[in-house]
């Protein structure tokens, strides 16, 4: 082109870098996805490691920016989502009782040992507080992701991570708002008890009323004028799930995830879906996996204290959530607790989310939102080469008795 | 929430905002969609009147926004590579003659009538040329997107359809390089024949040598280890042509269809990959259709001047397209020369980036704009209705003898 048309340029150049960015983003996971396929390694981990290279931290090829977080937003949502495909309701309710343990236990330790190790280690209360809030819930697409691939989703172990996940994001949001409100100043009570029974509320009606429901509205969507409308049908479900639950304030991929259990039995018989969900979430979920690793700002580490912090956090969260919710399964023996212990350890995009805001109420410095961030994304990473040899060999199970 | 945790509703509810953008982009294409079907109205049309409805013009419930642009790029670009997939290189070629002929007559038209039009009714020379420009290239998808809706993709008027149109965008390209370089001074003869060189390089490279070696190299990748691995080469391929096609200056949506006519014949068996490729599809394309509905600003014609040029313009390029085109294919029959004529109408997304650059590079106004604007909306809206009766009662024919 003429240095006359700069115009034009400038016009166009913007629409082919985000391509360029996709392109780069999705061809990175893929390539290292597969190389980790042949060492026999989590494909996972070589997803989020190709977005640590390709990412600030190493080449800087792509920075992270709106679209990158859309995307990566959509494949968290869309992975859920078809986790919850594969999961009936009643499966995930067979093991509520271990389940609500596990969380709340996987909860309470991690929450307790980030808030002590910073408070003994000098930090002011608030920003403690803030340490242990952001290690507490799990991000559940991590594990969700490695025991799809291994076709385990509807094992035991995996129907208790699944529930103890939504449960313990919930019991995250808990948390950080007390958190959030004591930043203020006071606990706003009203606020805290209205943002629980709105959560626990809209999880309990999509459960029990949303699944059954969908058997009657399944053949009326099928029967819809406007082409593959079940497909269709679904993503609205989904998209506006996730809405719902974003806008209470738990984490968009809990909608997701319900929203797929509801049309888990009506939509089973229907292959043509299964395989159009499939594309759209083999699509988007490298763009998860690559932002995560794109997080990660080696950068940050200049200092020996935060790298000192970062690894101790990290070993803490990884303990913590093992020990805790290992504890809470124990009683299905040694091997399906450590399942379930390491099953819960990453916090991903989840942890991260509470330091932003942490970050965005000005009670958190810098030196803890790195130190969150590397921990956020080593237990993400560390998860996956345990959770494979964990699970080698098991069967998918038929659906016993309650948990 | 409480007032002290304005950080966190900062950083929750932007990501949530563009969930709900999404969510009722997509929500509204599709109800729209289902009520132009019950009233047997063409589906496309209700997909851009939603973004009429939901964008500024109307409603103003979503902006246009990098985000929404992106869903919508990413829209166009995987409904052309679905066309891809299902047109084989060689019925291109069968009918090569006549769209080239189509495209070379369909672009010579238009751009003198616009150019003329605007001459005569007292604009400056380059503001002329450009409007002329901008109503040159074919926006292919929206008759794509029927023809295939109808089963009626393998019809010989639709292949004249797709290879005209990939011309003609290559004409187009060339003509916006020609009028933009003269709107600097003077025609960059050097740089015009290397975009030429380059455009036509690409087409030929992929279209001759791609399709054959695509043979060889998808059981390859039909045999690497990563699940669902022909989709994810497609995905790629789709991404890496729609990426240098960008960067030479055509529509990404011609690399696009021609990453799809390269795997049309290697995918032709793979059932699973292309119900994949559908659910992708079928999930973007009406980010894409709701996108060109939003791009109206209805706002913008306060004045008798704007609305008198663009309707006196929206019929020029009708006509001009419906007889330039018809003439070309004239011995295949008055009603084939019409399905070509109509076929070409659409500009949609095309003739706006040009009128984009237009204003970038400052040679046009905000009237000229706009009167584009509504030209290439129009022209959108126009095809569709006047397509479904002219296609109707057609049969899928064999392939013939050469165009």
């Amino acid at each position: 082109m003429t240095a006359t048309d700069a115009g034009a340029a400038a016009s166009t150049v913007h629409a082919n870098e985000i391509l360029i960015s996709l392109l780069l983003m999705f061809a990175g996971a893929k390539l290292l996805a597969e190389i980790f396929e042949r060492i026999k390694q989590p494909t996972v981990v070589g997803e989020i490691l190709a977005g640590v290279l390709i990412g600030p931290s190493v080449l800087g090829w792509v920075t992270p920016n709106e679209i990158t977080h859309t995307m990566s937003e959509l494949g968290v949502i869309f992975l859920l989502f078809s986790v919850g495909l594969e999961t009936k309701p009643r499966t995930i309710l067979q093991v509520g009782v271990t389940a609500t343990l596990v969380a709340v236990i996987g909860v309470i330790v991690p929450f307790i040992a980030g808030w002590a190790y910073m408070h003994y280690s000098g930090h002011s209360q608030i920003e403690s507080l803030f340490l242990g809030a952001a290690m507490v819930a799990t991000s559940v697409g991590i594990t969700a992701r490695v025991l799809s691939g291994m076709g385990l989703l509807s094992l035991k172990t995996s129907r208790i991570i699944l529930g103890a996940a939504v449960i313990d994001d919930v019991l995250g949001l808990l948390v950080l708002s007390v958190v959030s409100s004591m930043a203020g100043g006071a606990i706003d009570y009203a606020e805290v008890g209205l943002t629980a029974g709105l959560s626990i509320g809209f999880i309990v009606a999509v459960a029990v009323i949303g699944a059954p429901a969908m058997k009657h509205i399944a053949p009326k969507i099928i029967g819809l004028r406007i082409g593959h409308s079940l497909f269709i049908g679904a993503i609205l479900l989904c998209f506006a799930l996730a809405t719902v639950a974003a806008t209470i304030g738990i984490a968009a991929i809990v909608g997701a995830f319900l929203a797929g259990m509801a049309l888990a039995e009506a939509a089973e018989q229907e292959h043509a879906t299964h395989e159009q969900v499939r594309g759209v979430t083999e699509f988007f979920t490298p763009f998860f996996l690559v932002n995560i690793g794109m997080q990660l700002n080696l950068g940050a580490f200049g200092s020996h204290d935060t790298i000192v912090a970062s690894l101790v956090v990290t070993v803490l969260a990884v303990v913590t959530k093992f020990v805790g919710c290992g504890l809470a399964s124990i009683r299905l023996g040694l091997r399906r607790a450590a399942q379930v212990g390491i099953g819960m350890a990453p916090r991903g995009e989840v942890g991260i989310v509470v330091a932003q805001i942490g970050l965005g109420l000005g009670v958190i410095s810098d030196h803890v939102f790195a130190v969150v961030l590397f921990m956020a994304v080593a237990t993400t990473m560390i998860a996956p080469p345990l959770l494979v040899p964990l699970f080698k060999g098991e069967r998918p199970e038929p659906l016993e008795g309650t948990g």
